[in-house]
């Protein structure tokens, strides 16, 4: 990584779990991009989706409205995120979706709609889709069949496999309507990911916002030849549904599954959300990383990472493959 | 008014009529405030006023779209007055309604609303509602009554007026439900008016967006009061449905029976528009102004003004009561 006090750093996620962490990497780096993923088809989101045919654009909407917060934009952030109420037909619909939607019928390319959202916002990162098409996600599933709970069933759609029942195995990827071939990448992503210094992946839904950039192919491969740093960052807790019961080192195991060649510099965790430093080192090790358990969570709000401790650390992380990796014996890590 | 080369204008109106207002009027002067009519209730803006409870957006919409065109924001202008198709619950919603909709929300008041608007978008106009309240136009209409024509029946809001197959013959205005009080003005955009150097009404829909600013009782009684030079913009052509067959006379009369105390210093009339002059300047008369018969009109597009040509005029009428004149008798005015 070049020793700049501004790396270029790229971000892959989506939801919740992205705000996080554009929120803290935005006070590490001002050369911020988000690669976001498009498979969402919940909520305001889905609704735009199926009725417009245009890329979901909810996760995107966080990304900005991350940035926004970050740069001064905070009524733009509030206004991105507002959901308006009532029960017509506008209910439940993000303002920023709405206006996300709107860009890119009028600009017809997304990656061109959303550098004019980030311009018009004054915003001084960059929002990216980690694919250029609506994808659909696919999850192979157990425990749905009471007679034969290891039966592996196929459930399909991002709100299925993040709210199933069951337990899920694998996930697959396709753009929509065509289960027969792999997502395109966005060139764009691609790009970047090549050009980075530093490549974060997570915190957030696992199955259905961490993982499913990996299964880009053109993204996934981009992830093997860049020689930026790598840094996997753990949830706090297990999220119901998709991964239930999850121990932080199944987190790596089913990443490791699902790209078994990726190489990882770093797992950021939180020090007290790991019962078993060893038994995480070991996952850490299938991957190539060494585990860094931080104080990273907020300590009021349950399962929400506190931007300046995760910045503090994503900082120390950034100094791993320099030879450093100052301060991981000291206080901070465990 | 002030001699200054930037005096303050406000332009009081509504739809594409108060568009081309400022469209010409932001090549005169940066100093523009729009005083936006709020008693739509058809389309975006209807679905919106009934569904949320909030202010019509739809031609405050059009005023921001006006401003942003003019400061160079041309892609806001053409994401904020971009529809969505389709048949679903999004088609025929503007984004510029739907993201004004969002910030009166999350703003709650409407004026701070559209000053963060006109921030966000980088414009230097002011769009201000001529109400802080929703109103509902009502219209004596005749001609509705096969058995007796003469007769006059009460049609209610502004879809109903402006599309009437009747005759309107006067309207009046008052808060959505509360029909037994008049409506509130907007105090910023009273003192606006008062403020101004020069305040500009019309053209538009006569009935439905250029009279009912004369019927807000605080606005009316800010037009007699200001020293601002008041100029009349008629339209070009009769308006299908609520100015069916009206002379251009005919709409200064329909104005001075709504508000007979107001005196007007200038009306401004395409040459081409205008059967009869002399007719014209005697119901200009009747208003105190002088009729200032231009060619204003688009030569291409039939029914609209020409920006630079209407600049060029509200230049010339701005030199009125200076007593210049100058011009008025030259090419450029009949």
């Amino acid at each position: 990584m070049a020793a700049s006090s501004e790396p270029r750093a790229v971000a892959l996620g989506g939801g919740h779990g992205l705000h996080a962490t554009l929120t803290a990497l935005r006070r590490v780096t001002s050369q911020v991009t988000a690669v976001v993923t498009v498979a969402d088809d919940g909520g305001s989101s889905g609704r735009l989706r199926r009725e417009l045919g245009l890329l979901p654009p909810g996760d995107l909407r966080q990304a900005f409205a991350a940035f926004a917060a970050e740069d001064g934009g905070t009524l733009w952030a509030e206004v991105f995120q507002h959901r308006f109420g009532g029960d017509g037909a506008l209910a439940g619909h993000a303002v920023g979706n709405l206006l996300l939607a709107g860009l890119f019928e009028v600009l017809g390319d997304p990656v061109a709609a959303l550098d004019e959202a980030s311009r018009l916002m004054g915003i001084s990162g960059r929002v990216l889709p980690m694919s250029p098409e609506p994808l659909e996600i696919q999850g192979e599933v157990s425990g749905l069949d009471a007679e034969n709970p290891e039966a592996l069933r196929r459930i399909r759609g991002q709100v299925a496999v993040a709210t199933t029942p069951g337990q899920v195995h694998r996930i697959s990827l396709h753009p929509t309507g065509q289960a027969d071939r792999p997502p395109r990448g966005c060139p764009e992503a691609i790009e970047a990911v090549l050009r980075a210094d530093v490549v974060f992946l997570g915190p957030g839904s696992w199955f259905t916002s961490v993982l499913p950039h990996l299964l880009v192919p053109d993204l996934h491969d981009a992830l093997l030849r860049t020689d930026a740093t790598k840094v996997v960052i753990l949830n706090l807790i297990p999220q119901p549904g998709e991964t239930a019961g999850f121990s932080p080192e199944k987190h790596l195991d089913v990443l490791f599954e699902h790209a078994p060649e990726l190489r990882v510099d770093a797992v950021i965790a939180d020090r007290d959300s790991v019962p078993s430093p060893a038994r995480l080192r070991e996952a850490a090790g299938k991957l190539g990383a060494r585990a860094l358990l931080g104080a990273v969570a907020d300590p009021v709000v349950t399962g929400r990472h506190d931007p300046d401790a995760l910045a503090s650390c994503m900082r120390d992380a950034l100094g791993l493959t320099g030879g450093g990796a100052e301060g991981m014996e000291g206080q901070r890590w465990r």
